[in-house]
């Protein structure tokens, strides 16, 4: 059988990837959450062209991501400021800092630390379940198919993983 | 001053963006943890051109974030299975799909939910600090200077910041 995987299962990471998986919208939300909500300071800091940034904004706008508020009048001029929706994307920004401090960056050499707020101390972010508050790890996380998927189509991912796989045969 | 970010601070989220920020590697890497290894399996999946895959898989290979495995001898046939630095990826992939699921996937229509094997309960997991445990959440986070960065830069961008928001001037 032949099952279009692309169309059948819309994946969340492929979604989301579809919304916001460009560099320059990824590091908007960055500087977002870092405070700057004015189109000059993103395009100082970025160092991108007007268009492009523009053309991002209006992206992260429509997306739900950011939303524009007035707060100056004639020119009308318009600040860039976080939904719950983007302040949600928290933990993808941290985890991904995490990963670039650990593994691209040498030690010494971290141009940004992050300090939580309640104990004071510096902080990477841990990972722990939603339910128990145990560590998460790939080991210990089963992926099972969503009321989302049909049958045919998990069958048809369970044949790959398993023809993809010397050890999941045997 | 003129500070060019860009250059003088090599931001680990930039960086990360650069190494595997391309739809297609992520969605690589998310594919390898569901157990997919060999290069049928990844085009069978995601549906892409074999020169498209070919490259992403070398790239992958070389950020050393999957591994070659010789699986079958003449023809000599590869796997691919993911390295200690691309398994630390696995919070990056998780918080991406926790915030799919949540914000473009209708609730009901989820292809995938997640099992933490230490009790058995539908995960998403969810940021704690490293160091005291608590919940990390933007509010409740501050980002500091690191040691790779100069008073000029930290400066100069603490301004940016202050410009670009009303709230901070006040």
């Amino acid at each position: 059988m032949l099952i279009d995987f692309q169309h059948e299962a819309p994946c969340p990471i492929a979604q989301l990837l579809d919304l916001i998986g460009e560099r320059w919208s990824f590091l908007i939300i960055r500087d977002a959450f870092y405070g700057i909500r004015r189109f000059d300071g993103f395009q100082k800091h970025l160092g991108i062209s007007k268009k492009v940034l523009s053309t991002r904004l209006n992206t992260l706008v429509e997306a739900g991501i950011l939303h524009k508020v007035l707060y100056q009048h004639s020119p009308d001029r318009y600040e860039y400021r976080l939904t719950a929706k983007g302040r949600e994307l928290f933990p993808v920004l941290l985890t991904m800092m995490r990963w670039g401090n650990r593994w691209l960056v040498e030690e010494g050499e971290q141009t940004v630390e992050l300090i939580h707020a309640d104990c004071g101390g510096k902080t990477e972010g841990r990972l722990v379940c939603s339910h128990c508050e145990q560590p998460v790890t790939p080991a210990r996380i089963k992926a099972v198919p969503g009321p989302g998927t049909t049958r045919e189509v998990a069958q048809a991912f369970r044949q790959i993983i398993k023809k993809s796989n010397s050890e999941a045969g045997t």
